[in-house]
Parts: structure tokens; C-alpha cells; sequence
């Protein structure tokens, strides 16, 4: 499957098939057979598209980065800078739904994956630059228009910002004691300090 | 296995085959017989004391956590405040060889197992908290000794350096943008304006 957002239907299902067996078995269980099981059509179809366990995920992977991606410029989108940073620490740190949980896990278990899967690597890459590079923009703007402590370094900011956030998820789903909040308050404190009056 | 410091010799040498086989198969390709394999005793022995590979991995990891903090504790033992933040910061982003990295990387795979495994969620948990603690520790003892500004909030702080510590190790491993010295140069340079003249 190619990476760019125009999909066919047939792959949209296989998609949520991935996503529903991943859900059910996790990563380390799970089988072609079992994604097979969640699909609709005939499981020909799937068997024609993809040769291996790991390249349907790595095709998940491309596929939920890009609905994340379009969820954030979505929510950030008319937002002036300091909003737009606040708009994604929230929206990052946020567990609404048992949903939403169970694709955070997933997403992490993955993640831990990632190490020794290069197709996986790759994807995580992709996703880790574009929230980045998201963050860093917004800054930059910031600075540019005087809203922002002109002293900042939009880059290493943005660096510091995304591995904090990454770290608290991280710690979220694979440790009792949640920092979710604690950062969260840490990092509208520290945009408090970085707004100029 | 008990989770206190006091190892017998064999749990000691199968902590060490389980650690050698995790490096060399990884986690989701492994199996007992291949922890077996690097094993220098009888393997019966190793059989009598773990039913199952996540009962071994759980107390290599309890293994590996108390070598850890030991490494920890005897780095920053005699350091003041301000230089026990310091030198941990650097101690968890340092990676000064190919058996450090590939620790690194282990411990990262296991984390994303961590989110479906209670055993292993465990494990991770107490590791966060006394390196958490660690840090709050010495931050609060910085503010006590007028060393730190009186403002900080040493918990919340603690927090957030900390997941973005995770984060920044997790990056580095599972995709290609290294973040780890921006995150180092950003910690640096807050701790520089903590510090009271």
C-alpha cells in the first residue's frame, strides 16, 4: 500500500480490520488469520494486498499517522501560536474515551516494536517529525510576531516539549505512577512565562 | 525469584543467559529453550525456578532495575543538589557503547510489552518512581538549601524532567530525529536559571 491518503475502500476496511484484531490480540499475538478474521470482504482481497503480519501494521501505522495528523491540523488550525501549542499538549495528553486508550496502548506497544522493525522505525520517524516540526513552527511564529520571549530556541523547545509529552504517554499506559498532569501543568506554566506581555 | 538484592549464583548466571538471549533474539521472538541455551549450568536449574519467559523477564527485569540504581546512586552519591540532577540527566542520555545501546533498546521493547503484561508494568513502575524520586528529592533539597529557586515546584518538576528523559531514550531508539541533546542542552540551561546567584 502506498502512504499518501488516497485509499481505496478495500484498504480503509483492511485497516480497521488491522485495528480491530490489534485491539483484541495485541501485537506479540497476533496473526495474520486473526486481522483476516475482522475483515468483511473476501479475505483474498487481503492476502493480495499484503505478504506479512508486519506489513499490514507498518500500512497501519502510515494510515492512523495520517488520521492523527489530520486530527491535529484540525483542532489547531485557526489558532493563533501560544493556542496552537496549548490546542496539542492537550489534545496529546488527553484519554477521553476507553477508545482513545486502547489506540494510545497500541500505539506504544508498537512503538516498543519499533526497535527492531525498520518499516516500523520509519513510520514513527515520520509521525515524530511532522509534531515536531508542528511544534517548532508554532513557536517560530510566536517569536516572530512578539508573542513569544524572543531568547527561546524554537527548535530545542520543540525537541523538549514532544519528548516530554511522548515520555509522559509513554509512562501513562506502562507504569501506575501517571505524570500526565504534572506535565501538562508544567508546560502551560512554562508557556506562561514564555508569553511576552 | 525474589525482587531484594540478595542473588544466589545461579539466579545471577540465569539473569545473565536471560539478558544475553534478549540481546540476541529479542523480546517477541524468544523462548525459554534460547534463555536455556545461554545458560552455563544445568539447565534443569533454570527450568525449577521460572515457569514461563515473562517470569523470567519480569525478574531480569527487577535484576536489571536494582543494577541500575545502584549505577545511580554510586554516581551521584557525594554530589550536591544541582550536580545530582546534572549528572543523571546525562547518565540516562548517555550512550557510550554498542552494549549500552543495545540495553537501551531491551528495555524500550520491554516497555511497550509493559502496557499489556501486569508483571512487567509492575517493574516499570518502581523504576519511575525511585528514579522520580530521585529527582525530586535532590530539586527539593536544592530549594531547601537556597540553592534553587524557592519557586520551583520540585514534584511537578521532577515529573516533567523525567518524562521528558523517557521520551527523549525512547525517541532515539524507535525512530531517527535523535533528540537527546537538545533535550540535554534544554535541561541544562533550566537548571543554569534555577540556580540562585
Amino acid at each position: 500500500m502506498t502512504d499518501d491518503t488516497t485509499r481505496s475502500e478495500t484498504e480503509v476496511l483492511i485497516m480497521e480490520a488491522t485495528y480491530a484484531a490489534l485491539r483484541r490480540h495485541g501485537y506479540a499475538d497476533l496473526s495474520v488469520a486473526q486481522i483476516a478474521d475482522e475483515f468483511k470482504k473476501s479475505k483474498s482481497l487481503l492476502y493480495y494486498h499484503y505478504d506479512s503480519k508486519d506489513d499490514l501494521i507498518a500500512a497501519f501505522l502510515s494510515f492512523a499517522a495520517d488520521q492523527f495528523m489530520a486530527d491535529i491540523e484540525a483542532v489547531t488550525a485557526a489558532e493563533e501560536p501560544v493556542a496552537t501549542v496549548r490546542t496539542l499538549v492537550d489534545h496529546l495528553l488527553t484519554v477521553e474515551s476507553r477508545e482513545m486508550r486502547d489506540g494510545q496502548r497500541m500505539i506504544i506497544e508498537l512503538r516498543g516494536q519499533a526497535v527492531s522493525e525498520p518499516r516500523f522505525r520509519e513510520r514513527f520517524t515520520r509521525v515524530d517529525d511532522r509534531l515536531r516540526e508542528r511544534i517548532r513552527s508554532a513557536l517560530a511564529a510566536g517569536v516572530e510576531r512578539g508573542v513569544f520571549d524572543a531568547e527561546i530556541d524554537p527548535e530545542d523547545t520543540a525537541g523538549m516539549l514532544y519528548a516530554a509529552l511522548t515520555g509522559a504517554m509513554v509512562q501513562q499506559h506502562t507504569a501506575d505512577g501517571d505524570p500526565t498532569e504534572a506535565v501538562r501543568r508544567m508546560i502551560h506554566r512554562r508557556l506562561d512565562r514564555l508569553v511576552v506581555d
